[in-house]
Formats: C-alpha cells, sequence, structure tokens
C-alpha cells in the first residue's frame, strides 16, 4: 500500500477571498506582522498498490480530473 | 521575511464526509484501488520577521486561536 498526499494551491495572481478573510483576522487577533495568507486544500490518499510509478501517473491523473481545478490551481504530489 | 506553511487535518477517527465523496467520486471515475481518502487544509502564510522561535511560537497561538479546531484537528507547521 502506498500513502500519498496531494497539495492543492491556487496559482499566483488568482485571488483568495478566503486568505483575505483570515489575514484580516489574526490582525484583529493581534497578530502583527502577517503578510500574505493564502489557503490551500490537502488530500491524504491510501492507494491499494506497491508501483511507485503507477501510483504517481494514477495521482496526477486524478488531480486533473478530480482532485484540482488547473485553470486555477497547482498541485503537487509527494509519495510517502 | 517567514514563509511557513501550516497543515490541518482531521484527527483519526473522526469522520470525514468530504473525504469519503472524493474516495466515492474517484472509484466513479474508474480508478481502482483507491483506499481512504481524508481531506484536510494548507495555509501559506508569510510572517514580517526574521526570528524563527518567535515566528514558530506565533503560528503555534495561531492554530489554537484560528486556523485549527484542536478538538477535531491536528495541525504541523512547516517554517521554509
Amino acid at each position: 500500500m502506498i500513502k500519498a498526499r496531494v497539495t492543492v494551491t491556487l496559482k499566483n495572481g488568482v485571488l483568495d477571498p478566503q486568505g483575505k478573510a483570515i489575514e484580516g483576522a489574526l490582525g484583529a487577533l493581534g497578530f502583527d506582522g502577517v503578510g500574505h495568507v493564502r489557503q490551500g486544500k490537502v488530500f491524504d490518499l491510501e492507494l491499494q498498490t506497491d508501483d511507485r510509478t503507477k501510483a504517481e501517473s494514477d495521482l496526477k491523473a486524478m488531480c486533473d480530473k478530480l482532485l484540482a481545478n488547473t485553470v486555477i490551481e497547482d498541485y503537487s504530489i509527494h509519495i510517502a
């Protein structure tokens, strides 16, 4: 079994209202010096295979088809 | 300036309906052998300081107060 973590983040230049709201909230809580905040998603998956090459190509296909919107999001795959 | 990534994931044993839905959708798309899927959040922050110790303690406080619900979520902090 292979465990993998997929991280999906907004591309640079794409507006992130959620990140902006967190930035504002952290300031309001008294945390000074917080610059840009961007929020993304993380997926922890278990794959029933021991073939890392196949796992990686499967994960890429999953990201392209479902997990990420590649118009506005980047993804990175980390296989444990 | 310090860049940090905070990853917030559900604790083991906490139900994750969103992860279950993704699991089902991946199966429906024809990806076989996908086991458990869990979804979490990731925050990329910039801190206007060069003091890594202070940055780390600030980030912990941010997680406890705002970024994570420590009753049901775990967080990990990675300073770049």
